[in-house]
Order: C-alpha cells, then sequence, then structure tokens
C-alpha cells in the first residue's frame, strides 16, 4: 500500500518514473550545496560542519515542489514553441525551490522551538546531541545558562539564511532571456512575502496576538503553504514553458485551490491519521495548540468547553488525546474540514474545465492527475 | 567636534556632498522598500505593520557602505572606460548593501536577545512594546508563558529573511551585463558567507562552544565586519565601474585590512570611548561576555584573574565597570590594540604604495582619505 506522501507524489510525473526524478531533483540540490560547501572548510571546521549537516538534512523530503514543477513544464512545454531550451537550467530551479524550502523549515524550526523534523533530530537537535562542532573542543561557557540550545537555535538561523540566499543565487544566476528571468524573480519574491506572511499569522495565532477565527486560519494556510508549495513551481513551469501572463494566472489560482486542500488534508492527517503513515505524533499539534482549521470551527461549537481544558497541555496523554480527537468528530469538525477540501478541489476542477481556460490539455491531464492523487490520499 | 561615526563618514564623499549622498542613499533604500511594502497591506494589518516598522528601522544608521560604494564608484569610474553608465544601477546597488546591512542586524538582535539598537528600541523592543500590530486586538495566550517576546523575535527573523530577499532582489533585478552580473553575485555569495561564518564563530565564543583565542577573534571580526562593510562594496564599486579581476582583488585586500582596523576601533570606542559620542552603554560589551580581541588579549595576561570573576555579569555596575576599564588597560590589551590597528592600516598604505599596485592613482587618494578619517575616529 502507498503511504500518503507516496500516492501524492506518483501522480506528478509524466513520462519519466519517479526514481528517475528522484535521482535527477537529488543530484541537483546536491550539485547547488556543492557549489559552497567546497568552499565551507576554508572558513573553519564550525562552519564546514555547518554545510555537513546541511547536505544530511536537505534530502529528507518527499520532493513535492520540484517535482511538480518538473511535472508541469513537461506538461506544458510539449504545448508550446517558446518554451526555455535548457532542462538542466529547469531542473536547477527546481532545485533551487527545495532549497527555499528547506531555509522555511530551518527557520520554522527556530521559531516553534522543535527539536524534531521527520520523525528525527531536526539541524538544532542535531547540534544539541553534539559535544562540539569538528574538533573544537566543546568547553561550554557556564557562566551562560541554555548556551548549547542557543547555539543551536542560532546555527538554525544562520543555515537558514544561507539557503534563503542559495536559493535566490539559483534564480538570479541562470541564463535566461531578460523577461523570463524577471518573472522569475518577481514571482519568487511573491512566494516569500506571502510564506513570511502566512508564518507570521500562525505566530500571532499561536501567541494569541491575533485573533483566531476561521477565516483567518484559512488565510495562514494558502498563505503559509499552497503559495509557495502548489503555486510558485507551478507558474515557475508556466514562465520556464513560455506561457503568456493569462495561462500563468490561471494556473496559479487552480494552484492555490490545490495547494489549500492539500494543507487542510496534512491538518487531517495529523489529527486523524495513522501516526506510522504519517511520521508525525498524532497528538503534537494538540499539544503544541497550532491553530489548525479543525481547531478553528471546533472553537465555534458548544464543543469547545470540552477541548478547550486540554488544548495546548504540553502533557497531554495517549488518553486523552484519543477522547480529544473524539469530541472533534462529534462536533463535526473533521466533517466540515472535509467539505473545505471538497469545495477546494471543485473549484480547481472547475477552473480546468472552464470553456474559458487558457490551460493546456496536457496540463488540464496533470492537473486531473493531481486531484486524483489528492483524493487518494485522503482514504 | 566631529562624532566618530560622522569623522569616518565625510572621508568617504568626493565631488557630492554629504548631504546630497545621505539624501540620495535614502531615497534609494526608501525606493527598494516601497517595491513591497505597497503590496504589503492586502497581506493583512500584522505584515503590513511589519513594513511600516522596516522603514523606520532601515535608515537610522550612518550608511557608511553605499557611501563607501558610491565615493569608490566615482574615484574608480573617472579612470575607466568600461564603466556602466547607469548611476542609478551603482545607487540602487549601494541600497540594496544597505539592505543586506539590516537584515544582518535583524537576525543579530535576535541571536543577541538584544532589545536596543543605536541607543533606543530595536525592532523587537518596539515590538514588545505595542499592544497589537494594527487593529487586531492583542489578547495574549496565557496559555504560552513570555508569548509577546516570541511573537517580537519571531517577528525579527522574519523581517531579517525579507530584507534578505530584498537584497538579493537588488542584485538580480538590475539590468547588467551578465558577466557584471555573475560576478557581483559571486560577490554578495562570498560576503554572505563570510558574515555568517563570522557571526557563527562570535556565537559560538559567546556560547563557549568554540575556545577563544586572539587568532579566532580576530578572525571573527574580519569574517563577521571588515568583508560585508569593507570589501563587499569597495569590489562592487571595481567591478562596476569595469576594473579587471586583478585590480578588484587588490582592492578586496585593501578594504580588508582598513576594514579589520574599522571593527578593532569599534572595540575600543565601544570599551573606552565616550558613551555620548558611541551611543552605546559603554559597560555592555563586559556585560554581556563579548568576545572581543581586547578581552582576547586580557585573557593571556595575568591581569586575566581579576577580569574573570566580573567579565559576563549582568549586575555590572558603574564603579565595577569603570576598575575594569583601568584593569584592562594596565594590562597593555588596550596598548595592543592600537598597535594592531596601527598594523592593518599600514600593511592597507603598503598595499595602495605598491610599485606593482594596480589600484588607479584616484581611488588611491580615495583609500588614504579613508585612512586619514579611521585615524582621526582614533583620538
Amino acid at each position: 500500500m502507498l503511504s500518503a506522501g507516496q500516492s501524492m507524489d506518483s501522480a506528478v510525473e509524466t513520462k519519466r518514473t519517479r526514481a528517475d526524478d528522484t535521482v535527477r531533483i537529488e543530484r541537483a540540490v546536491r550539485a547547488l550545496l556543492a557549489r559552497s560547501s567546497a568552499r565551507a572548510a576554508v572558513r573553519g571546521p564550525a562552519f564546514a560542519r555547518l554545510w555537513e549537516l546541511a547536505s544530511q538534512h536537505v534530502l529528507g523530503g518527499k520532493l513535492l515542489r520540484p517535482r511538480l514543477l518538473l511535472g508541469a513544464f513537461d506538461a506544458l512545454a510539449s504545448d508550446s514553441a517558446d518554451r526555455i531550451p535548457c532542462t538542466e537550467c529547469v531542473l536547477r530551479l527546481a532545485a533551487g525551490i527545495e532549497l527555499l524550502h528547506f531555509s522555511f523549515l530551518l527557520h520554522d524550526d527556530v521559531i516553534d522551538e522543535d527539536l524534531l523534523r521527520r520523525g528525527r533530530a531536526n539541524l538544532i537537535g542535531m547540534l544539541l546531541e553534539e559535544r562540539g562542532p569538528g574538533d573544537v573542543p566543546a568547553a561550554r561557557n557556564p557562566a551562560r545558562p541554555g548556551a548549547d540550545l542557543h547555539w543551536a537555535r542560532a546555527n538554525g538561523i544562520l543555515l537558514g539564511d544561507l539557503m534563503l540566499s542559495a536559493a535566490h543565487q539559483t534564480f538570479a544566476r541562470e541564463s535566461l532571456p531578460e523577461g523570463v528571468r524577471l518573472r522569475l524573480l518577481e514571482l519568487l519574491e511573491h512566494a516569500i512575502a506571502e510564506s513570511v506572511a502566512g508564518e507570521q499569522l500562525d505566530v500571532g495565532l499561536s501567541d494569541g496576538v491575533i485573533a483566531s477565527d476561521l477565516g483567518t486560519v484559512l488565510e495562514m494556510s494558502r498563505r503559509k503553504t499552497a503559495v509557495y508549495t502548489f503555486e510558485l513551481p507551478l507558474r515557475a513551469a508556466a514562465i520556464l514553458a513560455g506561457q503568456d501572463q493569462r495561462t500563468e494566472r490561471e494556473i496559479a489560482a487552480i494552484g492555490t485551490h490545490l495547494g489549500v486542500a492539500f494543507q487542510l488534508q496534512d491538518d487531517l492527517l495529523s489529527t486523524f491519521g495513522r501516526a506510522a503513515e504519517h511520521g508525525k505524533d498524532p497528538y503534537s499539534d494538540l499539544r503544541e495548540a497550532k491553530e489548525t482549521a479543525i481547531i478553528a470551527y471546533a472553537r465555534m461549537t458548544s464543543a469547545w468547553s470540552r477541548i478547550e481544558p486540554w488544548f495546548g497541555r504540553a502533557d497531554l496523554g495517549e488518553e486523552e488525546g484519543r477522547a480529544l480527537r473524539d469530541v472533534l468528530v462529534e462536533c463535526g469538525a473533521e466533517r466540515f474540514i472535509r467539505s473545505l477540501i471538497e469545495d477546494e478541489i471543485r473549484t480547481a476542477l472547475d477552473l480546468v474545465a472552464s470553456p474559458e481556460s487558457a490551460v493546456p490539455p496536457e496540463l488540464a491531464r496533470f492537473m486531473l492527475r493531481l486531484v486524483d492523487s489528492l483524493e487518494e490520499r485522503r482514504s
């Protein structure tokens, strides 16, 4: 049986196999990092160690974003005489988006004070376990309590900065026609601004600085995840395939709806899915008081009084966690989120099928396969 | 009487006046921010507030880096037929370096847990004082102690990311010959890697993860400050003025020596200067256990046993602070740092005056004025 992530990913390939793309993308990501990590050693052992950790951690994920770019580019380019002829450029830009994703994860982990990612120690957790970078003696400063954690988190911020820079360098260095380069840079700027705005909303909601309601939580999901995960790679593919701005805008709109559906499914899987498949503690969202759409809906029901006392409790156990989940089902939150996901997918399909749509038929087919995989992922 | 900062800056102009350059640079910095802040409002009040704070805080400094770029460009371009003809481009890139500087300050303040900058509340301190972003009610999360500080620091990380992105966008968007663009991008990458490596060393030294010695502290100063403050604007000026790579490398070497001298003077001024002129609490470096070259020297002397008990004490008062300063003078640390500064300046002058030097005479004169202002700054 396919796991949720795999069924999602298997749909984004067209002619090539999933394994082919994995190899190509991983090679391209490594090549981008190698540019700098080769020079890292001359900047001292601690800096070299940071780059070493970067290459270990950058490739733990499912490569969804680069896969989307490559799949959409194949679908769009077959229809276009104006496509960028350099397939290596397309691959490098896809890898650059993975570096952007990595940079967001790094700063996210610092902000959320997380030590785990994908079920194992993240970069911060790893640095915390180490005795010292490279051959440097780890003579901790006794005057400064928490120095180890401070050091580890500072490294998370700094590596995030390096990865954000590397993503920009990838877009900026590519030898492309001026118009294409500027459209891509504009898109990158938009995706980063949206992601930052979404992350800020997310932090504001959990810190109680921004009042929670369903509309705000949905806006947060769209900005924080949908834009850079779906809109960015799909629009980049459109630009590289020589599509006009109207088609690019339509693809952006479809991508955003699918992206919101993807994020909502992720919330459902985190809370109601099987931990073994999702690779995440099923109660961590509840323990960390994560303001998901599920919670925002539950807040509007009379069941909230039964949820509130347990929501955000670090000591939430297996039994209370299961009871909380049952209340979330009972009050209709789970059902409501499923209906929201269906709405988003239906809207995306209507846009694809619309008689005014400028989406080329090959991309329409790619989008339909994407929707199928999203629907499989739900079950 | 000129303050240290002013005397430094007054030397980097050639034909134009200091006031002219201030106006031009500030206008260019504002124009870069305006590109994005105009669109910030549609991303919600908290995001719009962040951009508002950005435009308030970006312009508090002395604009040393953009001034260096403009001054060196003027000196070099008068000698060159291959200079970039677009003076607005040069100005925009100078402003882009100021955004890079701002992004470093923001992440630095998060890492150092500082709430003040240039004698007033920094962005984090400002957000901490506010009741809520824009019209959003500030209903703090009682379940999360320290939520206000967490919110403020997260905003510091996020705005730093936006500014780092904006700096890259400035370099990437400019319409320049391919070779010039690539040389500038390579330089930007180098300056960021060096600054991150320097910041990492700085954190490692204060957290006691990296053992302190004079060589390491000097390396930290060079990487963290000298490269992006001196080497980056001077080399960018060389590239834009159409100088070859040999001249660029020579200018880089001279810039780095001057940059180290600048940073060491900054350390001296922080510890021994008059607070009113430097705008900094004279004992804050000692209270925060900042691992400066002064301290690294003192550690090697027998006086260290008298310094150590007070070094890094948050409750260090006026009287103990003054006594500590006296010991630092007595043990020879101050005198030693002054001699290091003289060495760095002499090396820079030797490179300028060398018969093999490829530095054009106009730039040599600019460099000499720069050295004069560095020497004035010492007194």
